[in-house]
């Protein structure tokens, strides 16, 4: 289960056998049940996460209603606002399927900083990779109607499509589910 | 000139008197005139900057139309998202007053880094900081609507409102200049 961990940091820095066997011996992984919360709106986060298998779903409530604002699969970091911050969560995140989940808190990363110091710059690349995903995409928000963020979104991210229900998509894209499903039916029209 | 620099990274990390001098020796500082492109779509970004005096306005073109996505003023760093990819920009950066700018490119920064290492923990935390912004950002623009937005505008960035013309700030907010209008004669009544 942690080859996936070792996986993901070895395409950022280069680990010696030693420094995968610290690794490998961290007991951080735990299995998640659907709908299992992680994090609460309201509550300090003290965790951080590493997808290793599943999907979770982060949201806002607003006016009552549960609005998407991110969803993370296999091979993803979770770093909450909250976790950084120490502010409360102004989100929840909670599992979309059963999850398999290395989970991290800051005692845990500041022993294995002190054991593998080049993870500093597993960190701050991730971050600067994280910088430009959040950028383009909140650009490509912006600057897109909601037919054409639901072509894009099949082009850049298709498992979003494949993996996430319609209504959980349509407040992620901003737009109602009825609104979504007749983008649907007008680019499978197109397509026709 | 420099000593804005040096008390912004001084934010972040510990500068000895000889990491200092290095810094404020750098020649890097140009200043622009209004309406001064740094960046256009389609070019690769070489240089990232770091805002001493005035306004940078980030902006796409779609449509033909200009829609503003971010606005740089001073002590803060822009690191073009071309600059980190290397792929040609989507994005136009322009002066929106006279301005005075540090200037860096790889080469420059390359040579920052080997003479105080230490600058790379500001990279690190900058870059998370940006990401903690630009997530809080994307998040309130998702689950807000175009009046609450520009009530988070004037109570979050008041000098987006002083400085950035209203024109500007319409397409920021994702709407019109009207409606843009009609929402701030709305808040003026309400507060009458």
């Amino acid at each position: 289960m942690d080859k996936s961990i070792i996986d993901y940091i070895s395409q950022y820095i280069k680990l010696s056998e030693n420094e995968k066997e610290i690794i490998t011996k961290q007991n951080f992984i735990k299995q998640y049940k659907k709908n299992d919360i992680l994090l609460s709106e309201g509550k300090i986060a003290n965790d951080c996460y590493f997808v290793i298998q599943g999907c979770v779903r982060a949201y806002h409530i607003k006016y009552g209603e549960e609005r998407n604002t991110d969803f993370f699969f296999e091979n993803q970091t979770i770093t909450p606002i909250s976790y950084q911050t120490k502010q409360p969560s102004q989100y929840y995140l909670c599992c979309l399927e059963n999850c398999v989940i290395a989970v991290g808190n800051e005692e845990r990363n500041q022993k294995l900083l002190e054991q593998i110091p080049n993870l500093s710059l597993l960190i701050s690349k991730m971050n600067e990779n994280l910088l430009i995903q959040k950028t383009v995409e909140f650009d490509d928000f912006k600057n897109h109607n909601p037919e054409e963020r639901y072509l894009l979104l099949l082009k850049n991210r298709p498992e979003f499509l494949n993996r996430i229900p319609l209504y959980h998509l349509a407040t992620y894209l901003g737009i109602t589910q009825i609104s979504l499903s007749r983008i649907r039916n007008r680019i499978s029209e197109k397509n026709a």
